[in-house]
């Protein structure tokens, strides 16, 4: 665009509508990345975008994605219109995507997993802290189940299960291990899931019920919980109740978090891992 | 609604705007899952919507969720602009939601997640299979990595290291176990990353690289792979590097897979967990 298009009017610059590219920042994979964050005519809306197509294929762009914040819902059908689809939401913000080549998509799929933690408490008198809840399926099944809970996001999978204990029974505790994992499909719409299995040590031992999701928490028996009908026949409930034995045992190692960096970015995360294979060579 | 105010046309029921409730049906949480699959006048929409919340507000309902096809996408604005929050959004969909109690939502949180692979692949001649990625943090350094990728929606972990080696490098691998997961924040838009290290038997050695992704692939002795500057630097690629000298010498257990069912809906799912503890207690 050379100068003479732009005008200033009050200090601002003023585009002439259909000779303006949309705002947009680059990503690291040929791809451009529009935010809308102004309030924004629909028809001066789909002038720009159209321009700035012709300028983003004759640059080989690949991926365009197009952040519109619930403020520019009015955008949202013209954009589907120019060939947009859907990528992914938040409660604030829709994000859409166009793929400009003619070769396959490689735009990345939206995330995929909900994650959940379910959490194993067992005390010094071989008793485990169990719950019964007021909503899903068990509700009114009289089975006794551990704590369990969805990992909010940028939330650590081992201070879920700390969160979750102590939101529904009140105990405080200390996360241990993660004894196993269990990945299932389209279990919340599409989504898969996957569920981690953590060990914790009770740190405080005076049970305070929530109200909101539980119906009765209790420090049960180990051997009592293990005996329940659904422990013989949900190999998920079996499985639990079997480490668990083996736990009380010292006879099962699961995965222990260590603090790390990520590949790429430094980025602090947590790595789950053996521990004790990686401190105690046997060799 | 009484008989008088549905008049029969042409033998399809007819109802006036606004006395009609949308078509839905119950969750198990108290709240209603309502899906447009029909093109519908948004102004119609409107009016139909607002006696429903009526007739839900009256019947306690809790959360209302709309699911609006990309063919709906008209209904979009009006549904925002009547209180809708987006929930999630998929290619060819956006699901809104509404929580009508004054109590704080307990609706649940999107997907959290992206789920990605990394495939240790040995062969028996201490060599490790590595590539060099054309795109990403990792483009034109020179570094080696092992495969890595994405897990799509409704795929197995173990699956995607198997189709992601497959892919990449032309290996055929047999999954033996999760050696490590590391979980990461904000590592895709506000999302989460869940890696998972696994450990995989080549069935096969001949390298075909796939050339839209990979720069190059190779068996690379296991200590040239470990000598890489990169390896001294980065956390994980020593984490990695560490947990294969350790399996080398068979002095490190991961998480082996097991099919199992779960908790609720006897829906098969895979359990990764320490099998080795699980068959061989040392009582």
């Amino acid at each position: 665009m050379s100068d003479h298009e732009t005008p200033m009017v009050n200090g601002v610059v003023e585009h002439k509508i259909g000779e303006e590219v949309l705002p947009f920042v680059e990503d690291e994979y040929g791809g451009v990345i529009v935010e809308m964050t102004t309030p924004t005519d629909p028809k001066c809306f789909v002038a720009t975008l159209r321009y700035s197509f012709t300028q983003w294929r004759s640059q080989g762009k690949k991926g365009v994605w197009l952040n519109l914040p619930l403020s520019q819902v009015n955008l949202v059908e013209p954009a589907v219109k120019e060939g947009f689809r859907y990528h992914h939401a938040e409660p604030t913000y829709l994000m859409l995507v166009y793929w400009i080549p003619e070769s396959e998509s490689t735009i990345p799929l939206n995330a995929s997993h909900r994650v959940r933690v379910g959490a194993v408490v067992l005390n010094h008198n071989k008793e485990i802290l169990v719950v019964q809840e007021k909503y899903g399926m068990l509700r009114g099944s009289g089975v006794w189940k551990i704590p369990t809970g969805v990992v909010d996001e940028g939330e650590d999978i081992f201070a879920a299960a700390i969160r979750e204990v102590k939101e529904e029974t009140g105990i405080d505790t200390e996360f241990l291990e993660v004894l196993a994992f269990c990945q299932t499909h389209e279990s919340f719409f599409v989504k898969s899931d996957l569920f981690f299995i953590c060990l914790l040590r009770p740190t405080s031992f005076d049970i305070q019920k929530q109200d909101l999701e539980i119906e009765a928490a209790q420090w049960m028996p180990f051997e009592d919980s293990a005996s329940q009908p659904i422990t013989h026949k949900n190999e998920l409930f079996k499985v639990i109740h079997r480490i668990c034995s083996l736990k009380m045992e010292k006879n099962y190692t699961g995965f222990s978090k260590k603090p790390t960096t990520t590949f790429f970015d430094d980025k602090l995360g947590y790595l789950y891992l053996n521990k004790q294979d990686m401190n105690n060579p046997i060799t």
